[in-house]
């Protein structure tokens, strides 16, 4: 190596506050959690890769073209999609050249200084691949050459990441019409307790939802209920919601832009459906539509005690022009308000006094943590809160998230940490994060104070391993 | 003692910042204003005790079954009001056995970590109490006899608390048809200018409250006026604020659900108070007379120099269930966004550069503290902010206060501490929290070099003293 | 001097995060970025000093007269704004005793503890000054003589103090309609590149501006555009536009009540047009020509390559007898709320992409920094967020900037700061403040390892210097 490369450190130390009386507490209780298992019980993992176990074939291909957190950056600088190979809906042309992509990542490397993507690719980069000099474009080639030789080698074969990782469980996120077929691969492999899917409807529970009324005739199809009738459509779901359970599943997943709940009569209910499948519903009533779906998924989690997950507040596909040339999940998702007070109160006046129903809240918009979610959690039996997501899932969203919310919802009401990641390799980095970011903070607490070490050290535990595995039911 | 019992110790610097040089200048600022008398001008403690002066009886009944705070944290796990003896509003059967409640509480003391309950119990515990041994399950028998026992003492008569505690005022909040008889036996006993009462007419003003059309008819029939006629009615409030005042009130407080005001001519108003009436009324009629009447009220302070309080933001009896079942105030009212720029606008517009006219603003949404009430409070003469309200008087609310707010509207523009409680022993622990964090928001300005040190120590006996008496206009 | 007059000592440390580890960075990299020169691209002092170099003639009318953050404050605790000399609109009369009115500031000095006006008026007396006792109502009368005293000299001229402030570049502010004579004196001066000029055309863009009508006919005038078409009256905008640029300009300024945008036909633009002219057009329809307006200045800015500043946000005169009374810019404009992501997509979905484009936001709402304006910078092109602004420019509000922000839009897409000031012996200080928070929140990223000191070094340096110069296209 060239002695101008510099040397990748990981401190022992990062984002643990420098203070020596919070650093020493930090490092103490960090050092209990930090070789606990991994449970990720919300992600978006690709299960064809645990069920067949192939090797990865590329550093661009893994690491670069399926990361929004990445690309979006990039073309906030004027980087064109195109030229980082991101495919194009009409199948149109992009750069194919995966070294000369990785150089213009490496070229660009340093615009994600202090942000949480440079945190997790240089963990990436250290620990997953063992270098030891910094990535920069004098050390790209190094890099591509040395990462594409270690993929195919039997160490980096899925399976083996999981064990290395020491994942004990991860669910992925399937749609409801999805034959789960990867994880009906996966049974008698041993994994099929530690790959799980995840019950996400919003194809068939959204009607702005890209190819809908197809969607909907799959579910007919799959079940064989007439779902034209109010009555057959929820029968289908609960079919569906069935065959998930089957297959390792304990949690539904709904992403609307709203937290809308609404609960209308089976009457109203069925001339909803009707105008919504017809196609001619208006805006609002696809709306109405939604708010009233998320009530009933609630009432059949009451029924099959499968937890909910609600992440409401993404302007989805925001830039319409890079939504047109390609397609969803591009990094221009916007998050905006939410109000989740006043749109949850028909769902929480017919359930929320349920101590057996487990729904999960998440937020884009902290302004609602002190304001809205601490109170609300605090309060109703139903409610749990999810952590710091998507754009808060970074160490300043974190201390905003434990910072705001603990006095009002206490630790208990919430659920432990979600990676939420598309990234396989990136799973051990964000735990990691979270771990050491929530010792900060129990650090912090007893420094000044505020909470006794030995109760500090039970609450690593829980924030860092337990609460996750009982809040999502995972059974040892 | 077991010696398997840990020690309850709360360490002389507790919430102070770690970092040394801050610490130390925490602990002089703290040193000088520890000691100084409470001034308590907003709370919700009960008249009748230092009226009749008559022993507490019990553990749960005094320090559980009236605290939301504490009972919501339970329900959010699943334990039953009724499990928890909060009395029903159809008188159905609850628990009775208070040692039982008290050892639930016990069993679910953990779920406190890190919230001000847990900080201002500890505290009750401690030092009202004097125990020396954490509370827990296995403690919980020896904590409810010695607590049982202390209160039928003559030291824990209520008067003999208000002596113990130091508290130099305290105002209690009555309705406006209150009869106020608690506060007129104190006449004379020497308790009666520390014993005072607030001027809260929510009941009469706000049509949507409980028993609203016979609220008004008591109104009429303690003040003989027409309160059909607009005139009449509000000739009745200014008889009821007069009666207040001859009761120690020096200040009114408003409860409303969002912080709208209105300027509407007389003739509207007859209009709108006859609807009101008729029980007739919309609900955005029903918000328009709250509207009117906080400006009527802006200018009966104008007109008898009454300190002005409003607080919006909460949305009331959000578990409708909880609330059919319990009635008011069971921990189910959940704050939502206030937008204050331009609801007050119609009373600003009229009144705004009164500076004879003193009105205070609370929030329940932080997010209003930077954006639009230190710019506010920083510019209307006739605006001051409240403290850290309800789920922020708590140390992380406190500090975002502090930050969020100093900026725009200096410190001289706040009020000082409230407590704002029900929970008569919390007190003493909840102006402790309150000087505590000021003392460590000045040091940290001190250590940072933002403020010298004399100004800070001037500054620390202001926020924890002064500041309040001026704000309430309470003669020393 | 009275010995007991306190000293004014500007600390060297002040600032800085007192932790010892945290501070030896900060200080390093200050030492760097200190004596660096000032880049000043967005701003209000009057170019008349600069063009003409009179000497300022007084402290009251200089420091005091013109500063609304510090009238404001006076005001909000009683004092009438006619005590300090605010010249009213009709001419009525007001203070002209300078040195009383300078006493009144003395008096009230105490209320700005804590705020960003005490840290810049603390620094103009003993950087730009040279006092070394503190400002008080005692040293009133020697500050008031001594500075009156040095106004007069040539090294307080303007220019003079344009290269002792070491001044690269200052930018005023003018409207459409101003005929710039002062930019055009100073061509040939050799301060013709150092200030330059900022197109304004609200004047003539919002018809809520007062003297609307008027504006559009001097536009029509100095243009020979027929206005009253579309067409003309995009011509005659475009006109001006060039005007300023042959004056220095490389931007243009919009400050909308709102961040609203519309992409209209050219047919629905010239009736809303024709309606807003007639004078009869409605509140709506006033504010969608706004937002059509800002979609037009960008479309012109992609034309001829001025950088785009959108300041969305204030709701101006909120005090409408102030407004009444002494007019335009008096501290009565109070934030509110802001839709971002909403708001400005019309606009983005037609220009949105175009990396060739650049738009500055700036935002009084920081509850969208980290759920809209970050998320938006760190995807959109054309997209750079504007530095901490107005009530938030201050050492609290900049550490939230950073805080919020910097995790998903990095440091890149950010601009360097800005003072926005009308208060020219201040720019320093704004500027100094500016420099020690950046590098106080840098070096608690390299102190927690989150980010090299290399890296940190070369951060301070591009954030108070280099990105102020790209972002506003200011050749060196």
């Amino acid at each position: 190596m060239d002695v101008n490369h510099k040397p990748l450190v990981l401190d022992n130390d990062r984002l643990f506050k420098a203070d020596p009386s919070e650093l020493a507490i930090s490092r103490e209780l960090y050092a209990e959690v930090a070789n606990l298992p991994i449970i990720s019980p919300h992600g978006h993992t690709d299960p064809s890769w645990f069920a067949g176990n192939e090797c990865f074939q590329n550093a661009t291909e893994l690491l670069i073209i399926p990361d929004h957190y990445v690309f979006r950056m990039l073309y906030s600088q004027g980087v064109a999609l195109e030229s980082l190979g991101i495919p194009r809906v009409d199948g149109g042309e992009v750069e194919t050249d995966y070294r000369k992509i990785w150089h213009i990542f490496a070229d660009h490397y340093y615009l994600f200084h202090g942000t949480p993507s440079r945190i997790w690719m240089d963990f990436v980069f250290s620990e997953v691949f063992g270098f030891e000099v910094e990535f920069s474009p004098q050390t790209a080639d190094f890099y591509y050459d040395t990462i594409n030789a270690k993929l195919v080698t039997d160490a980096f074969r899925p399976r083996a990441l999981l064990e290395r990782f020491n994942i004990e469980l991860l669910a992925t996120t399937e749609g409801a019409t999805d034959d789960l077929q990867h994880h009906a691969k996966l049974q008698g492999t041993g994994y099929e307790k530690t790959v799980i899917t995840t019950f996400r409807p919003d194809d068939v529970t959204d009607p702005d939802r890209w190819n809908f009324a197809k969607n909907i005739d799959l579910l007919a199809s799959q079940t064989g209920e007439d779902v034209t009738q109010w009555h057959g459509y929820l029968n289908a779901l609960r079919a569906r919601r069935e065959f998930f359970r089957a297959h390792g599943a304990t949690a539904t997943d709904h992403g609307h832009p709203t937290a809308l709940t609404a609960d209308l009569s089976a009457i109203e209910c069925q001339k909803l459906l009707t105008e919504v499948l017809s196609g001619n519903a208006t805006g609002s009533q696809r709306e109405l539509f939604r708010a009233q779906m998320l009530t009933e998924m609630a009432g059949m989690s009451l029924e099959d005690g499968m937890v909910m997950q609600i992440h409401p507040g993404s302007r989805r596909n925001h830039n319409q022009k890079v939504f047109e040339k390609f397609g969803l999940d591009k990094g221009c998702d916007i998050p905006g308000r939410t109000n989740f007070v006043e749109d949850l109160q028909p769902l929480l006046a017919k359930f929320g006094a349920e101590s057996q129903l487990k729904i999960i809240l998440f937020t884009l918009d902290e302004s609602a943590y002190a304001r809205e979610l601490a109170p609300l959690a605090g309060h109703y039996p139903c409610l749990k809160l999810g952590p710091a997501w998507w754009f808060h899932d970074s160490p300043e969203g974190m201390l905003r998230y434990r910072h705001n919310v603990t006095e009002t919802a206490g630790f208990y009401n919430t659920v432990g940490f979600n990676d939420d990641t598309r990234a396989f390799l990136s799973i051990p980095s964000r735990h990691d994060v979270a771990r050491r970011i929530d010792c900060r903070f129990l650090a912090q607490l007893v420094a000044e104070k505020r909470l006794s070490l030995d109760v500090a050290h039970q609450l690593a535990y829980d924030l860092s391993y337990r609460l996750a595995k009982e809040a999502y039911q995972l059974a040892k």
